[in-house]
Parts: C-alpha cells; structure tokens; sequence
C-alpha cells in the first residue's frame, strides 16, 4: 500500500492518501474542507480512483473534506456507526474490512478521545486519529470523550499491536510526522512506560485546555459531512 | 535505511532523520536551531548515534542546528565546498559518499538555488534541499542562486534518476511532505512536462518574492554552523 501524508497548517491536520499500486484504488482519511481543491488535484496527478473516504472520527476542530471530495471523486464515505452521522454511505464497526485491489484497510474501534474512533489498520501501519499521537494522545473532555475508553485502547488495544508497526496520527503540534508502535509503548508521556489507569487518567484531568476553537461549527459541519450547504 | 520526517512549523523546513536500522548509525539533515532540544531527545529516544550532521544548504531562512547538535550528540558536520564554511567537518563534493552501517548516502552537487546546493541520495530516494521542492523548486535571485544551473539540476541531473525515487524536499509550503521524481517530471509548475529553459527562466525572473525575513541573520548564523554562542 502506498501512503502520502498531507497537513493542513491552520488545523495541524494529517490527512493522507492511501492507495493500491496495481489497481490504483484508493482511500483518503481524514480530509479537510480547506484542501479539497489541493487534495482533488494530487489525487488526480497521481492517477487514483477514490473508492473510500475514511473518517477517523466526527472531528472537534476542522470540518472535513469528505462530502465535497465524494461529490467531485465518488467514493464511498465512511464514519464509525457511534457517530449516528445520516450522510455517511457506511457506519463502521470495529472488525470491518475496505479493500483496495488486495490490499485490506481493518476498522479498529479505538475510543477515548470521542465514543466513534476507529483507527485504520493495513499491514505494517495503524492510522490513529485523535486516538494515539507521536508521544500524545487526544483529549477526552468533550464528545462523549472517556479516560477508562482511552486508557483501554491505548493500552489493550494500540499497545498491543507489533512493536514496529508505523504510527500515523491525526495531529501533531510538535513537527512529529509518524512514530511506532514500540516507541509510544515506551515514550507516549501519557500512556507509555506501563503508566497505571490512575497516572493516566490524572493527566487528562489536569490539561486544563480551552475548548477548539471551531467546535461550535465543526461539529454540527462534520454531522453533515462537510456539505455546508 | 531509516527516514523519520520533522518539520519546523515557524520556518515551514522540514528536517530528516536518516538511519540504519542494524548499526543504529544516523545522519540529521537540515536540522534548524529552535527545534534542537525536541530533535535530541527524538534522536535518543530513538537509540541513535549520530554519525552525520548534513545541510544541503548554506540556507537563508533559518539557522541551522547542527552545530548545537554537533556539541551535544557529536558527529561529522558536512557542506558543499562551495560555501566557504569554516565549521564544517568535512566541505563536500560531487561524488562523496557516507555511509551509515553498510548503508550509502550520496552526494549529487545540485547547485541553482545558491552554488552549494547538495541533493542526498540513499537508496530510493532523494533529500532534495531546496532544489526540487514538491511541484516547486527553490528560488535563485539570491546568494548566487542561477537559473541555468537549476535548470540543468533539475532537468539534467535529478529527472534523469528513476521515476519511482522518492523525493523528500527541505521546505513545503502547501502541506505536501513527498514526492517522486516521476511525478516532478510530469507536474512540476516550474520544470516540469518538457518546459524549455526560456520559460522555466521567465517564470524564475517573475516571482517577485519578497526577502526572506531572516536573511541577514540566517546566512552569517549558518556560516557559523549554528554556533552563535
């Protein structure tokens, strides 16, 4: 599977592009309204067909691309089942499969940060969302957000995964690109080292963070894929 | 080998970490001033020993950190001959090799952007500097940047590579972190799809870009390797 990482500089998002080189079937996880106009343009450049568009989670801070690139590139949009989004063309659960040519994209429900995470998983890398980050892992103070839901699928589920496997999250605020498995189980300054539930869960109530700025209108924006109008 | 991207947000420069997996020997490639601290405990974290500090540039937009890392973590500060530096370790050629483990990184004298430009090449990719940037190529109305030598770089030296090649720049701007050679061939704005060298030089002579900030504190910064005690 080839993977293109793209960000989008006002919202410190990853969005990326995956595709099956033979048959030049692809995915997109995660996209941003903003870099529809970029995004429709590589994905044309590099020759793809889009087949998935594939949300990490009904996102607090930007509003997704998803909508918009389904009407201009087909392709069958994708949200976890928890969301209760009415625009998506298939609500997830964990055990699904998508695949690209052979190639298999697997739904790993992963909440904490919202109740409708799904980490993408294809062989050799996880695509985590707000779920785990480089050294990181999303809030849970808002969205049905949990520190018992995220603690377990850091832990028992992430964790859990080969030790070489490529990390790649949805944010990063640090200039952190990608990670591993092996390294966030050591290094991950919330959950890593084999941190207690307590430990954990006393980070997360002391970020003290404000609310994203957008999630007034990300929200709801999201809920309708993007499709503002 | 190895790659692990990290990006400088405030700069838009993106740093590369480059290892073997077997020996744990690494190379730092353009790594900028503010970012050492992060990039030091990244690179222990990682369990590497550093080997190479490589700049493909004596750039005019930020200052480097491979002097500040040179004194914390060691190894062998490289640039082009071309830039005059006296606190380089070893002043590079066209031609040089440095090896990681039994794995090779190249030096391709890829001059235009300013006449000390370097392009690294490993195995399957490429760390272009700012020579050829994703649909872009560095600017040459300054620090003895020619529009005929990066005309020459990019059509004679680094479109001839193989198509497949990774191509990993030292900037971007638009949120692109990679490309490959096949596609800069066929899509680069600037020299891309057979342009002709006079309208490759009538877009270079059109740019109309303002100075780049830091200029006057970046270049005499970098000619001290970073070291501004």
């Amino acid at each position: 599977m080839k993977i293109r990482q793209l960000f989008d500089y006002d919202t410190w998002t990853y969005t990326y592009l995956l595709w099956d080189e033979t048959t030049k079937e692809a995915a997109v996880i995660d996209s941003v309204l903003e870099k529809v106009d970029r995004d429709e343009q590589h994905i044309k450049e590099l020759g793809l067909n889009v087949k998935y568009l594939l949300e990490t989670h009904i996102h607090a801070d930007h509003i997704t691309g998803a909508g918009p690139l389904r009407k201009r590139m087909g392709g069958q949009l994708v949200v976890h089942k928890n969301s209760g989004s009415e625009c998506a063309d298939i609500l997830a659960v964990d055990g699904d499969v998508f695949k690209l040519g052979d190639q298999e994209i697997h739904v790993l429900h992963t909440p904490g940060h919202t109740n409708n995470d799904i980490t993408y998983q294809i062989e050799g890398a996880v695509f985590t969302g707000d779920t785990l980050m480089v050294r990181d892992c999303g809030r849970t103070d808002f969205q049905l957000g949990d520190n018992k839901a995220m603690y377990h699928s850091l832990t028992e589920i992430l964790f859990k995964l080969p030790e070489d496997t490529m990390v790649f999250p949805a944010h990063d605020y640090k200039g952190f690109s990608q990670s591993t498995i092996g390294e966030e189980k050591q290094f991950n300054h919330r959950a890593g080292s084999n941190k207690s539930y307590e430990d954990f869960s006393t980070i997360m109530d002391n970020l003290n963070l404000p609310n994203p700025k957008r999630i007034d209108i990300a929200v709801p924006g999201n809920m309708k894929c993007g499709d503002l109008d």
